[in-house]
């Protein structure tokens, strides 16, 4: 089955990529001015957020192309800015939250923190001793504080190129605003994120929804398609409607993600199956499964969730299914999907290509196996 | 000697912190609805920023009185909202150093990221088991992990307030620029400071000089009193004076902020006379003196620095006043002082109470004895 929307997302990259080079150009010099590191983690940012799939950024120009002739090809300028910016904040949230949850290795190379690290322990600037070299404190603490600093760095790039919009007054300042917002909502559901990830207390279904909703829902498909539609000018009670598609989207996107964590097939999601598993991810599968236990069978059962190993996998699967758990997954994912299409068809002034690429943004989500 | 701006500048400080306030109450509901910590972290920033001394945000009110009638009382509700967001920005810089610095105390409190380690260890969340209270290592990782994100929730919502400036369109994207790319810098500058912080390597005069120019002068004078200036509609030409005082005024003030470590009264200055000395920071003190020094006493000397106590401190005062270093610095203080006050009576629109304030600000930095 092939899907338009991927092809749509997909070709958005070079864009995207080409405005985020030319950004970097004028602001290099600049930055070079400071000291030596302006270049340093200008180069780095930007090499980062390069290989990402770059899907906020893309949604930013499929928002922007909901409303009239809707083919215009490259897009706009303006509109590109807004996705390269988005593109700096979603490097910034990745940078920060390799730190937090020690991630050394981030779209397939070392991460920004763990790069830094290397400094000292390579000596690769020519000031750290051999002894330097050797102290492992030493290494962590610069690493993991110029990776503070980087993601600092990326997000006010970010705002930035937003402060540069060309679009009317009114329009800029909402946008301004709505990522400020967003983006802080996104801080405020990382922060609940940290904290079940340090604690072995069981999230609620409500905080795991929560998460799901700011983290995945509102902040990767809501503010990317709020962001475009605003620049094109769609009226508000699309843009609400949107709003809600992007939530309803983000939660089926992110139980599909866990779902395909147990049940996917490692070759084709390039991602260890069992890894959430064994990283006692609190997940609805978990939620759900620990629930329709009888007490004995709960304890044991929520051992084997922080396990490694192809048994415990199994053994979870068999679970789920024997349970009713995958069943009642199945039923949450359909509800999200049938009012997110639902959404879209009750939009007023979007154009039916808009509406194509939206309902088969959902359907991809559905059936996808990676 | 009494100073009509510490006067100015101090009375500011009310009328910054409700508007502070009023902006935490029209984000409570909404930061609430997200998950618990919405509330949490919103209290602890607006706390926090509260105990400020609120000199940036008071720059930014200065900036705006230099035109017209300047007896504005209180200020315009946009030149406040731009201040606390400067202020905004003070705690979000001061939250992620902190974690960077290990310092555990500031403000005469906790700081953020030691608040939040403490919610492990003190099980004050009800979740924490006595098994998670006496794991140092996870305290200590999530204090970090929720003290990043509460930093970058404090930039997020200085964003959120300049974006939501009632001033002409044209201006709030100058501000909103401005004000991305100037804090861009100072993460540069920060990298720079972590840099020498965990090298024994001296740091150069001109990175020195560069990092007091970037991280005090630019950040602390250029920018309040450009994005104040800039909300009175000041001329460029004016502006850009002011820019250029901002960084010689800030090169002062730090330079004579590095003498008060030396030769400051404690109980004035209220900070351990000798700490910088101790902590081996680099300063145009230590790097001249050893600059006049042979190589053997260069040797001996290099490993007074890093040391504590005060026959460390009598010593090197001697060293500073016999080797003309504390003639070397006066005459440099002096120099920025000439500057920053040339530049001030070169101002062509500036009225004459805004005049008189700039002088005595930078009077006041060459003689304040804390």
């Amino acid at each position: 089955m092939t899907h338009s929307i991927i092809d749509f997302l997909g070709s958005q990259r070079q864009h995207i990529s080409r405005v985020l080079s030319s950004f970097a150009d004028t602001k290099a010099a600049e930055l070079a001015l400071v000291n030596q590191w302006g270049q340093d983690v200008l180069d780095r940012l930007i090499e980062f957020t390069s290989r990402g799939k770059m899907i906020r950024g893309a949604l930013v120009v499929l928002g922007d192309s909901l409303v009239g002739d809707s083919s215009m090809e490259p897009p706009r300028n303006d509109v590109l800015r807004a996705a390269a910016a988005l593109e700096l904040v979603q490097s910034f949230l990745l940078i920060h939250d390799d730190i937090m949850d020690q991630d050394f290795t981030r779209r397939g190379k070392p991460s920004i923190f763990a790069q830094y690290a290397e400094i000292p322990r390579m000596k690769t600037d020519g000031r750290f001793t051999p002894e330097d070299a050797e102290n492992g404190e030493l290494s962590r603490r610069f690493g993991e504080a110029m990776g503070i600093c980087a993601g600092d760095i990326a997000m006010l790039l970010a705002f930035e190129l937003l402060a540069g919009l060309e679009t009317d007054a009114p329009t800029q300042a909402a946008i301004l605003g709505m990522c400020a917002r967003e983006i802080g909502w996104v801080g405020v559901a990382q922060m609940n994120d940290v904290y079940h990830g340090s604690t072995s207390h069981p999230a609620a279904e409500e905080e795991i929804l929560n998460l799901y909703r700011y983290k995945t829902g509102r902040y990767t498909f809501s503010l990317p398609l709020l962001v475009g539609s605003t620049l094109c000018g769609l009226g508000e009670s699309d843009r609400m409607k949107l709003s809600s598609f992007g939530e309803h989207l983000g939660t089926l996107f992110q139980i599909k993600d866990d779902d395909l964590g147990i049940w996917g097939d490692e070759v084709e999601t390039g991602k260890p199956v069992g890894s959430d598993i064994a990283a006692d991810k609190q997940t609805l599968h978990r939620l759900y499964l620990l629930q329709s236990l009888n007490d004995s069978e709960r304890a044991r059962v929520k051992g084997l969730f922080g396990t490694e190993g192809g048994g415990v996998v199994s053994e979870i699967r068999e679970l789920l299914s024997a349970n009713g758990v995958q069943e009642r997954i199945f039923g949450i994912v359909r509800q999200h999907a049938e009012v997110a299409r639902d959404l879209v068809r009750s939009l007023n002034s979007v154009n039916a290509r808009g509406k194509e690429l939206l309902t088969d943004l959902v359907e991809y989500n559905l059936t996808r196996r990676a």
